[in-house]
């Protein structure tokens, strides 16, 4: 082997040798004595297959680092490779450093082969627990759109992302590639993928392993890429030709934005270097087992064999797998790492294991913020006027974008001005590196609004932007942000996980913005109707879950600038885009969200005592029909005292044991009662409302109304008519509930159903609302 | 104009005005008088930019058909061009034989146009409403894996699937181009894929039409296709071209198929041909409105300009495009196409709208299914033995899928062995059309188990499988199959939408096997675990979805062997892989599943009377639990009445008129009691089963256990500890509950207690679980 790889070499040992410890054993770490049964694990968890790619790459790196005091992280996009990354930031000294049990010695060795997957240790991934990781790839796809949302206003920053070939084949991590078009080579740091092809998964193998070598480069220079291929099994060419490959990434990352930083004038768009790395799965590990075979083959995937601790044959193919790293030569006589080994990573902060940007919460600044107060609608009377929620919105959030120039972005799928945050763009573009025409307006490569049409694109870059110790926002349409609900578990388990962990700190909120709701999809019809994000997210931890559904625009920018200002919380924020009446004034509206619920007084009259009944509302059109129903029952039934409550944070509903914004009892049947019929317009699903109540003592009482998967391509109004949350139907709802308006309330509640046959007529002739729904302003009474 | 396509450029000037004026006209639909305000709706919702290029390819694609006499069908990406896949069903006749209300005349034309978006009408999608649509395109990215699910097994078909650029961004879009590797020249039909770069989505450029041709050549190259390239805006240059690449890709296609069909050896996989066409947006819409940009811009995605009905100029403008197309040329006095023009579309069921194809319940024909009972397991006698259920249920798929080897698949994401089903491969392989080395096994092109790392492109294969009337079970991660939420919140939407319209026929159901469960994700940990599918799936209507949690091999199979006769639902299944005690023998298994849920006399002690306690469980390892809690019960407090109640079919806990499978009242009263104390330890989030059951009488008695978000690298039992499900928790809950046993049995909850200590204790020493609980087995009492 070439002299200047042997100490690299060495270290790739020792990674591999500490990696396969931790799969396999309890004790005896250093082989000092002949392997006996009870050094094996009784239960054996944990992936091989991948690792030994991993520790190659990860050696690399370093010796780069070194070389040019180059900054990175390493994003390792096959996850299951936890043992790998251990092992590596073992090495580095950082793993010691913030474990201190688990020392540079014997000792150390001994937990640390211990404690990996392992009742009461550490996760078998490259989980929160992990040194260095922002990317736990336990669910596979995101690693290039993690490492792009990393380097974006990182530009001192190479992020090393490993893309397995099995999660290449994944929809999210196929676009992301395209993730070359919304780099700027001059603000923002550079993404390196190693795709490393090793050829299978767990049991099949993978497709781009199996494609012409031809047809792969041409996918990765028709992605934007410009490929180098690193093939082979034999340490020493191996080490000779990713070497040297890396150094030509490198070199020619550094020219791509050494080019544009010297210029003022946009550069046209390069190929961006990347390296396809063709190794044997479960490389350096025993060839056949069994007769069977193992290394280049998807039986290394996990545990190679499983029987090392009862079956002898077993065991002795894993002390001599174990030895061929030649632990003696590795590791000194207190079990540290040999001092050349010791000696071969980067010092301090440029380790990848001890980047501040693998630890955002450490360089999180709080946004420095406009008075979200500036941005009011003037209200004179509740229930009139007329205002676009999310549009004024919109003119705060420009304000927070020009004052966080390097810190906060929009993410949306195309739907950024739909959604009618377009002011942001007085002072930022959309990002946007491909080509531009000149009738283009607002795209730049230094745009700040990022818009691509892949939900998990905008959500995977937005994590790693926030896990870096930024700020963002991601606005989508309602319904298709369940195309993220799986990336919103994890990056809930990752904070839920980061919680618990006392070296990792918080970092900012991710906050969703849905627009486009379920009931001002009309116009799309049934396939755009979905509130169930909702549902979803409130099974996670109340730990990091917020859900708000303010009414109208002042209570939007108050639950926005509050959102905005909160840490390691998933914020959910449902409003409406379209023009309608407003109710609070801004300080009303600050009373309001601060409370997160209340009595609407100006809507109710039943300021000398007790309620007939209770109307509560959550959401922008819930509360309009809510309040037009009482409007109805005002005007028919004067003498029924009703109640308002408005709901803005739904975790209020929920009990004070379960969720820190919880109600208690006595507050919640103050505002509820105790025994009063409750008839609760909901935005989603009926059955959320339930969920959050069920222990209240007026449960039973509470008839929910909401979305029931009725809807199709209609109008506004009918759509909450096909729901049923209509004012009509609330309206009957309360005389069906209220038990003394049974006998005599026959005839208001007759023609409220005329007036929806009538709406019924109207709408399907004419094809809009009546002019009185259109047009409707709360009159009080 | 070349003579060749005078005819075809007037068909497609017809289907242009068709859909314009239904996007914009309530009356005077062939502009026989000037258009005047009362002509032109109030609201407009629709889309136009994508519109044109559908329409122009359907007109080519017509031809080719009847030049070929081949059978296609039409997948529309951009699927919001409802106007233009409407307008072309409408030329071709379909649609007045399917709608008869709307007539080839001058009434029918008027109905077409109002009825379109708009109320009491059709949506704007190619909706189910649609003939010859099994794809609405609401959500993008899925026309691809749509289109493929559509040739399998259809040797004779061409699946012409048009590709949105917009679309083409989204992730499963960017994956399902590797479909090109499964698909099998000898046995399955082809792909023709249509990339749309119209340039624009909503607001934005798109990548794909932003990057170089060389770049986007290269991109589909890589792919694994040859693509053909069409770029212009003169119709005439614009004819001749694409009829020229057409022809082209339909010859290849055929001489791919013919060279496999021609030999009985593998051929190497070959390029499939592909056609990029880059034509304007909005493309002979009117160029400029107000001094704006709209043709080949984005302004043209929707409604270019939206004051046609008030504005006189834009009327104006709106009368002009109208009439750039000819009315009076293409329709008849009688308002029918013109006789030439309504000649050029092939006959019956070759018209693409007409496919039987496309509408696959008229195809569809019941599975030939082996007896499952003779797969059972042997149980003498319950709670004893051990077997894996999904490997069980694989020898049933086996046989399932030796009888139906023309229209039975299976799909998972590399999850096939892993989820016990390998069995299957006796019988064939797994779909593999790229390289295959020597000591691969059970890889082939016409293997009919479909394994790709992409739930998106599973979801989507099967999707389009089933809506072309065949059948297919879908076995995932539990945790992971949240990936694909919204591709079932579209299938559901689908399947209710397709209930209410008499011409579609029912489809196959798409079968969910979801194993490698939460309660076994103990060795991936975390970010594995996450049983909430089910309470996504029981947000859609009551109608088409179903939810099984067979607890044992033999109920397993009586649930799968259901599930694969029905139709038109989404079955849920979920179900345990790993070695576990067996309850029911397979006649009581068959009892148990047709009832759906049921006391388990053997297990209970109530028989005299009332029971103190119910003890309710419904999954596999929380059924476990349950037995162990009543087994140690059993032995602390010989007096307690305990009556064990099974779930299978979770929706038998909702009321009756929720749900077709709701027990009533009284039978739902008689199993939990209307007063006792139920325990009820439950597979996934607890809210889920409040939820159903929160209208029983009962209801305030159940106490729930599930899954909590607790939960990290572990054993199999701590899990349930974790998260306070495993037998001394709910042994302790029983305590708690029954208010006799608090001052009598201190005691034996001090036992419970202390086991659970030292539980805990040893298996953070030992890293396994207890032998008494790895080895449990129900003694009965």
């Amino acid at each position: 082997m070439d002299p200047e790889f042997a100490t690299l070499d060495r270290w790739w040992r020792a990674a591999n040798y500490l990696s396969v410890g931790q799969i396999y054993l309890m004790d005896n770490p250093l082989l000092r004595e002949p392997l006996r049964e009870e050094h094996v694990k009784p239960r054996l968890l944990g992936h091989w297959g991948t690792t030994p790619g991993l520790n190659f790459v990860y050696a690399h790196l370093n010796r780069a680092i070194m070389a040019r005091q180059q900054r990175m992280i390493f994003v390792t996009g096959p996850g299951h490779g936890g043992p790998g990354v251990v092992a590596s930031s073992y090495l580095e000294g950082t793993y010691s450093e913030v474990y201190p049990n688990v020392g540079l010695d014997e000792r150390g060795l001994h937990r640390l082969f211990t404690q990996f997957s392992f009742p009461g240790g550490i996760p078998s991934h490259a989980a929160p627990e992990t040194p260095g990781s922002i990317h736990e790839g336990g669910e596979l796809g995101y690693a290039l759109s993690h490492a792009y949302g990393a380097a974006f206003d990182n530009p001192d920053l190479v992020v090393a992302a490993v893309v397995g070939d099995g999660e290449a084949e994944t929809g999210p991590l196929a676009t992301s590639w395209h993730s070359t078009k919304f780099v700027d080579p001059r603000r923002d740091g550079a993404v390196l993928p190693v795709l490393h092809l090793n050829g299978y998964k767990i049991a099949n193998p993978t497709v781009l392993a199996r494609i012409p070598e031809e047809e792969l480069t041409s996918l990765m220079r028709g992605y934007g890429h410009a490929p180098y291929v690193v093939s082979g099994s034999d340490p020493a060419q191996m080490h000779a030709d990713f070497s040297g490959a890396l150094a030509s990434c490198l070199d020619e990352i550094a020219d791509i934005q050494g080019e544009a930083r010297a210029s003022s004038a946009p550069v046209p768009r390069r190929p961006w270097p990347m390296i396809v790395l063709r190794s044997p799965k479960g490389w350096t590990g025993p060839k056949e087992v069994d007769g069977l075979k193992v290394e280049g083959y998807w039986r290394s995937h996990q545990v190679p064999f499983a029987n090392a601790r009862s079956d002898k044959g077993h065991r002795k193919v894993l002390e001599e797998w174990l030895r061929s790293y030649d632990p003696d030569d590795l590791f000194d006589q207190t079990g540290a790492p040999a001092a050349d080994v010791a000696a071969l990573h980067p010092e301090g902060d440029l380790r990848m294991s001890a980047s501040p940007r693998a630890n955002g919460g450490l360089l999180l600044r709080d946004l420095r913020m406009p008075d979200f107060r500036d941005y009011a609608v003037t209200v004179d009377k509740p229930g009139t006027g007329s205002a676009e929620a999310t549009r004024v919105l919109g003119h705060f959030l420009r304000d927070v974008m020009a004052e966080n120039m390097e810190t906060f972005r929009l993410f949306s799928p195309d739907e950024n001005s739909s959604n009618r945050l377009q002011d942001v763009m007085e002072v930022t573009d959309r990002t946007w590196n491909a080509e531009v025409l000149e009738y283009d307006d607002h795209l730049a490569p230094d745009g700040r609004i990022m818009e691509i049409l892949s939900e998990h694109t905008c959500q995977g870059w937005l994590e790693g932007y926030l896990l870096t110790g930024r700020h963002g926002l991601f606005s989508c349409y309602e319904a298709f942000i369940h195309l993220v609900d799986s990336m919103f578990n994890q990056h809930a388990k990752w904070l839920e996980s980061t919680r618990r962990i006392p070296w990792r700190r918080p970092v900012a909120s991710l906050n969703y913005l849905l627009t486009s709701h379920v009931w001002r999809q009309d116009h799309n019809g049934f396939s755009h109707q979905d509130p169930g994000f909702i549902d979803h997210v409130v099974n996670k931890k109340a730990t990091v879950v917020r859900v708000y559904l303010p009414p109208d625009a002042n209570t939007l920018l108050s639950v926005g600038d509050h959102c905005l200002r909160t840490k390691h919380y998933v914020n959910v924020i449902v409003a409406g885009k379209q023009p309608a009446v407003q109710y609070l004034s801004m300080e009303d509206a600050i009373v309001h969200c601060t409370k997160g619920v209340g009595i609407w007084d100006w809507a109710s009259n039943d300021a000398d005592g007790e309620p007939d009944v209770v109307m509560a509302c959550a959401g922008d059109v819930p509360t309009m029909e809510t309040l037009a129903a009482v409007q109805l029952l005002r005007e028919e039934l004067p003498d029924l005292r009703v109640r308002v409550v408005n709901v803005v944070d739904l975790m209020r509903l929920q009990p004070e044991k379960e969720h820190s914004h919880g109600l208690s009892d006595a507050d919640f049947d103050a505002l509820f009662t105790r025994d009063r019929p409750v008839i609760f317009a909901y935005h989603g699903y009926p059955a959320l409302i339930h969920r959050l109540t069920y222990r209240r003592t007026n449960h039973v009482n509470i008839h929910v109304r909401g979305y029931k998967e009725e809807g199709t391509t209609t109008t506004p109004f009918d759509m909450t008519v096909l729901n049923e949350v209509d004012r009509f139907h609330l309206a009957m709802d309360v005389i069906d509930r209220v038990p003394r308006l049974h006998a005599t309330s026959g005839a208001a509640r007759e023609r409220f159903k005329n007036a929806l046959i009538r709406h019924r007529q109207y709408v399907r002739t004419v094809g809009e609302d009546l002019p009185e729904i259109r047009e409707w302003e709360w009159t009080g009474a």
